[in-house]
């Protein structure tokens, strides 16, 4: 359904050019290539290349409808409609997630979390109450949720992901700081909070500065 | 001083590879290129040839020295010795952040917390109490500090930046979400979690999947 395969690079960069351009939206109907790149922290060719990938062009002197491009990628990206975010691990990450601005803006709706432990259950984090994790595959088959966000200590990370997977998520952001192992058929992604602080300090001795979007 | 470059993509999987290893590290002194592969998500190939740009070969039919590899990945990364953490923006995040086992388990200390909201000021967070913003260039000073990480809103993410780049700070993780800017010869990394959502939801539209590690 998605016509031709667009590089991973591609990918992670369109969500960063998506939020340059609602911020620029207010302020002019098109971009330049130019100015989106260099919000966006990449150079113009590789706007230009990045695009063309959706079909996008733009017009010389004049640059990219903001607009249009927007309704591109968000399409192409397939958060052109909201989806439904469930989060495991009531803990200070679980909260600061439930209550990220930066979910709701972009279409995501967080509709219910979860905790194992019961001092937690029943409390309110953000517009949600609290569940018991036993509750999870029956509100799972609910809701039909489209996104799971594993934020729980490690050693329950695996089972919470099957538990995610079992009740027909898939799709799944781990912020637990261990590796965890999904079928094929499930989009996984790791972030790890930890790592992100090594791969800094990695450039901090002097290399090469990274580029400061996805890659 | 790095003598050659690795290559971006190599130094992303580097903190997976000693996360990987730091769980192996209990049960045998050696692993596997096969082993480390599978527990990090990639093939073996890949490993062997990123180790290789560490100088690390391993044995033909033994694999590598876990606690060898370990030192040499930590050293490699910048991390053998501890680093010191501010955290800007005592929200949720912050908060969440400032507890995180990850951070302290890998040798990253989180040194101070701030925020502009006169509420929060003199609050426990962590092992820190918050401190006013304003109180930033100088305690930056005294405690020369590696690393700081950016919680506050999108409105404030550029000025704290400023604030940590004039500081001395030469690291930024911002987790804002909202593009920055930074001198050249500071390090940046922007960690925006609906910009991860976003990627997710590509790969749910039954693309290929996403290789779970690094990028």
């Amino acid at each position: 359904m998605n016509g031709h395969r667009i590089p991973e690079a591609t990918v992670n960069r369109l969500p960063v050019y998506l939020r340059v351009l609602a911020e620029a939206s207010g302020s002019s109907p098109t971009i330049s290539s130019e100015l989106l790149a260099e919000k966006a922290g990449v150079n113009a060719a590789q706007v230009r290349k990045d695009l063309s990938h959706l079909g996008s062009y733009g017009t010389r002197g004049v640059g990219y409808e903001v607009g249009y491009l927007m309704h591109q990628i968000s399409r192409r990206l397939g958060v052109d409609t909201e989806l439904k975010v469930v989060i495991v691990g009531a803990g200070n990450l679980g909260q600061a997630l439930a209550t990220y601005g930066g979910f709701a803006s972009r279409g995501f709706q967080v509709v219910a979390t979860f905790d194992s432990d019961p001092d937690k259950v029943g409390t309110r984090v953000g517009v949600t109450k609290v569940q018991p994790v036993t509750s999870m595959p029956e509100t799972l088959r609910e809701l039909r949720v489209d996104i799971g966000v594993v934020t729980t200590p490690a050693s329950a990370a695996q089972s919470t992901v099957d538990l995610l997977v079992s009740g027909g998520v898939s799709c799944i952001l781990n912020f637990a700081p261990t590796t965890v192992a999904v079928p094929g058929h499930v989009a996984l992604r790791q972030v790890d909070l930890g790592v992100e602080l090594q791969i800094l300090s990695f450039y901090r001795q002097g290399d090469i500065s990274p580029v400061a979007v996805g890659e």
